[in-house]
């Protein structure tokens, strides 16, 4: 079982804004890098090719603290902090030379995937949910 | 003074995902394009050519209740739900044919720019602050 | 029988970097968001839901001849080029203020799609090739 | 001198759009990141923080050969391929699984960058041309 996972990247030039920062978007895909890293680490995908099930995301929120330029390195923990029967909830922390860049949160859902129809909860299946766990610690 | 401004939109097909769906981090940008169309309602850029304060965003969210597809019409409400000294807080509400398909919250801060200096928050000036207004409302 | 459409556009925020223009990988964005503004003018999707077939893009190209920067108002006007059994070329300019800031360059190949399998080139259904045409003049 | 790089790559899910595949405008941004370590990996960084120059896009193009999907691994190589006064001209290669995916070319070209000034270009300062050298074959 897995429940964090930490991810190496450096900022990219087309990250950036016209602030010179990295557009506060992107964040949430460094986030989802550092969710998808979390699988494969698992020994899963996210989103195999022509999946019967898919993971939406429900609800997601960033808290920013200092800014990130380009090519500035920096890490992303993620941390799995709830796990239910159809969704799961992590926490990701983004750290750049010893201090945090920002906070987030981000929790998905599994559905499942019919041409034409809207999506449906179902559960996780087993040999999904079996490979997390809840990672400890107060804030997860 | 203004508090509200509705964006009309579509989606685009660089927006979607192999899911078929909107990426998710694509809604902050739906939701700052409303913003930055609320402060030119207010007659204002937020981010002139070499302007010398900025609006970095502080902390975001957003909750996602029905996807968006390639295509999709949908609107964008933004209302300024708080405005501080140093800060302004949003909440918008992405409606597709009647249903809302997402809500986010958006609090931004005032920073001073001076080349190689880090952000410092600094008290927004009068001649934009005087143009902006909460929104009446339960929940601005 | 459509073969031109122009398409008004203002630069968003997200689309700018940190040399503080428009980022150059964001004109391919522009010149297909033209394109797919020309299929619904011809009463067309690109990308209907569920589709047998798609047009992926098979080569294109931009020139750069000026900048475009946060909440500049552009105009893309994209035509038909050649018109051949199973592709589609286009050709965009991108005009602010009366000035070309871009040209581009676009051609799209009809194929099949089937799940697991590779994509396979097959000929433009008549029903779409019969909407549109090439646009007249020296460069199309 | 250096010539060449090479990127090693995992295609992420915010790159793709709803046909499945990594949306075209991304492999302008892969070609970017790798042109991009090729100048750190010449000990320069392209776009340093208060630079008084640039190096603006000023033509590039993409033949695309074979779909990239969610996940998918590759590598970017690219080459200088010619070096004036003021320009350098790039070609990079797309490969997945020993199949070439895609091919690029880009031109950059040098300008000073001064606040409230259209950009103007300008010989590649001494230090940063003396890294670079065209790559020997006959395709750079």
């Amino acid at each position: 079982m897995i429940s964090e996972f930490r991810l190496a990247r450096r900022v990219q030039f087309h990250e950036t804004d016209a602030a010179g920062l990295v557009h506060f978007s992107v964040f949430f895909r460094y986030m989802e890098e550092a969710e998808h890293g979390l699988w494969r680490a698992a020994g899963l995908s996210i989103a195999p090719r022509d999946a019967r099930i898919g993971f939406p995301r429900v609800a997601t929120s960033f808290e920013f603290l200092k800014p990130l330029r380009f090519e500035d390195e920096f890490e992303v923990t993620i941390r799995i902090t709830r796990k239910s029967v159809k969704s799961l909830s992590y926490r990701a922390t983004i750290v750049k030379d010893g201090d945090v860049a920002a906070h987030g949160v981000l929790t998905v859902a599994c559905v499942t995937k019919e041409p034409g129809q809207p999506l449906r909860g179902t559960p996780i299946p087993a040999n999904i949910a079996d490979r997390f766990s809840v990672a400890p610690g107060k804030d997860g």
